[in-house]
């Protein structure tokens, strides 16, 4: 494995790794569950055995995160603790858990001439994983791509580098005591960014990029890469209160939505009501946000409503604030309240609070995003709550895999036809 | 609609067909199965009732040919005939009868916090398909999209434009006749080839592009593309006769893979045959070959076995001859046979002829090819064979869409979600 200091030719090293992960392919393909589950395993007991050496490593990157300008909560996202190996340990667990996504026959038919067709998920190939710099994310995503059968090529941040380096050779001896090929985890041992440049050049290495970040970094990506790309733009999730939701209940999911953890993509930016409940749902509804910081940004109604509510621009409905603000806006009906998720929002996450049968089922139909959610909180989209498991990000593509990607996402297909000298009339 | 003689600014009018597709796009995903189901049928009466106009349209195109430089089979391919045309009604009406694709709940379960989890099969968007001159392709392909709810603009080759102007009238005065926005089916009006380029830069009006044509056509729109392509490359398809094969089996499905129809991706380009069975099959199986006309080009062992035979280069297993002409290898064993269809195929369909349970086995497994068969003609990798009905295309890819390509590749999902209340603790 190059390292850090001999890394001079970056097109030969992106061309290096991107062969050794083809070459691990075909082994990794061919590895039945048992082995992909023992290696998982395996990995958990090494994160404990191995927690000093990480924690040393980690130490190292805390050590220089000020020359990187981090932010004080930025430096305890970086931060490895026990506590926190012990849940990366444990979510590795997890995954084993899952069922093994390869070999499960989708769908099946018998053709009139006697012909079985069955179509059979496979791994997809070579997985390259752009990420920032939690470093659980180093193991989470080793843990989906291996058991899916795909190696992956991780790319983590540069203020992570020492603990990633520390993750990826726990990663790699338990490959190895696994009998699995170590080049099905690879690490860009290198913070140079022209690297991520030529690896996005090898469309025939490489099956699939996820760039998980800030929309820079995904633009940056789409611009260069040579391969398919499955994005993870904003979330401009919304809550609409039809005519009959009932108060409470609306209440808790707005709160839920926009409060319960303010900087993700399935937080809530915008709240809808019905014209014929704003006078009583929206001082009721904005008493409970203000009481949790929340500022609101309004139409006309709203600020008549909320006195001292700040009047809400054409852009604050497109904004994805990620913080505790929220835009506002009093429709006449379900359909205006469709036509502005529809203009404004993302194709995200969006949710009706209704008790009218008509309204939900409308809603769910026209409303085009990732997830519609009826009566429940717009964080349940996430890979977790939605019985995926874990989750390698969330596409707001419509391409391949929408919403969240678990182990399901990173495989394709393939048809296996039985016969018994069949040819073709 | 814009004409012929109006369009000047190529890019502007390339914005105004992914425009007036995206409006389309919401109306057609909320039509249902009957209202397209009756677009269809009413497609078909059109095609009957307009065929004089239709049979008019095309000799101004076949009086062209000669222009183009077209060969007579590609003007016999262009030609339209009222049996033609009824075949194209008829194929219409069969899409018809498939099942309606959007709205299918692909998968669901109930979460422990009682929230119902539906991933609903929903349209995909606005379908870019650039395709060459058979005038049929132009009708299966707007039934195909439109059944699936996708509005599609239309690029077919400058030899059958008057054809598909006829063709495009036909779909649209059925689209008014059935209430469904005319927008659904647009055709480029215009031959110049620069509108190919704006219209690949429209990545948010378009959700993805399908050329169908020759490799120079895929390889410039995979590079200009800004949004996904469902690419079609080359078949290097194998037929691997193992020690067990049945002889009499073995030679039907060779003959049927290679001679059944020969300038098709499905058609077999490479015959391997294990060592054993070397010297009983290759000579009844390069007899019945050639008998069909086949030049083989084979390796040493093949050159002693079948006297005369041309020695087959390296270039030789890499060619996709689409000809009379069939590349021939003996294999020490199956595992060989694997590392060849690996090494020199193109991932399409590869075929087994075997009475070995083991090697079936692992011939299906190992062998990673959209389609991968057992004693059957590597000419059943086809949307109607392997019960798909109707196809838009074949995909080379493993993303999104592998092998035949019919209604279902031409969908996305979304997460339908009902609670009653549940908010994320």
């Amino acid at each position: 494995m190059a390292t850090l200091t001999n890394i001079t030719d970056l097109a030969a090293y992106a061309a290096e790794l991107g062969t050794a992960a083809n070459a691990a392919s075909r082994q990794l393909t061919l590895a039945n569950g048992d082995q992909k589950n023992h290696w998982l395993r395996r990995t958990a007991e090494l994160l404990r055995l191995r927690t000093a050496d990480l924690i040393a490593a980690n130490e190292a990157d805390i050590a220089r995160a000020p020359d990187y300008g981090l932010s004080p909560a930025a430096v305890d996202r970086l931060k490895l603790t026990p506590a926190r190996l012990e849940q990366i340990a444990r979510a590795t667990e997890e995954i084993a858990q899952l069922p093994n996504p390869i070999g499960e026959v989708i769908d099946s038919n018998i053709r009139p001439n006697g012909l079985q067709v069955l179509r059979v998920r496979v791994p997809l190939g070579v997985v390259f994983f752009i990420y920032e710099s939690r470093p659980n994310v180093t193991v989470d995503a080793a843990a989906l791509c291996v058991k899916s059968g795909d190696p992956v090529i991780l790319r983590g941040g540069k203020e992570a580098l020492h603990s990633n380096q520390a993750l990826h050779a726990v990663l790699q001896e338990a490959l190895v005591d696994c009998n699995l090929p170590p080049a099905a985890v690879q690490l860009v041992e290198t913070t140079d960014r022209a690297v991520v440049g030529h690896l996005l050049k090898l469309r025939d290495q490489i099956a699939v990029t996820i760039p998980r970040g800030g929309k820079s970094l995904i633009e940056r990506v789409v611009a260069e890469a040579t391969m398919p790309v499955i994005k993870h733009y904003d979330g401009i999730c919304h809550v609409y209160v039809d005519r009959t939701a009932n108060i409470d209940m609306a209440t808790d999911i707005i709160i839920n939505s926009k409060c319960q953890r303010v900087g993700v993509c399935n937080a809530a930016e915008s709240l809808l009501v019905h014209r014929a409940m704003a006078d009583e749902f929206l001082p009721v509804a904005a008493k409970a946000l203000q009481a949790e910081g929340v500022e609101l940004r309004g139409c006309e109604r709203t600020q008549q409503l909320v006195p001292g509510t700040q009047r809400a621009t054409e852009d604050d409905y497109r904004t994805e604030y990620l913080a505790l603000k929220l835009s506002v806006r009093v429709v006449d009906d379900l359909d205006q309240a469709i036509d502005h998720i529809e203009t404004y929002g993302s194709h995200h996450t969006d949710v009706i609070v209704t008790n009218d049968f008509a309204s939900a089922q409308g809603f769910q139909t026209a409303v085009d995003s990732a997830a519609v959610l009826v009566n429940a909180s717009t964080r349940f989209n996430d890979g977790g709550e939605l019985g995926l498991g874990a989750e390698i990000g969330i596409s707001t593509d419509k391409f391949h895999a929408r919403g969240p990607c678990g182990l399901r996402e990173l495989t394709s297909y393939k048809y296996v036809v039985t016969g018994n000298g069949q040819i073709r009339q």
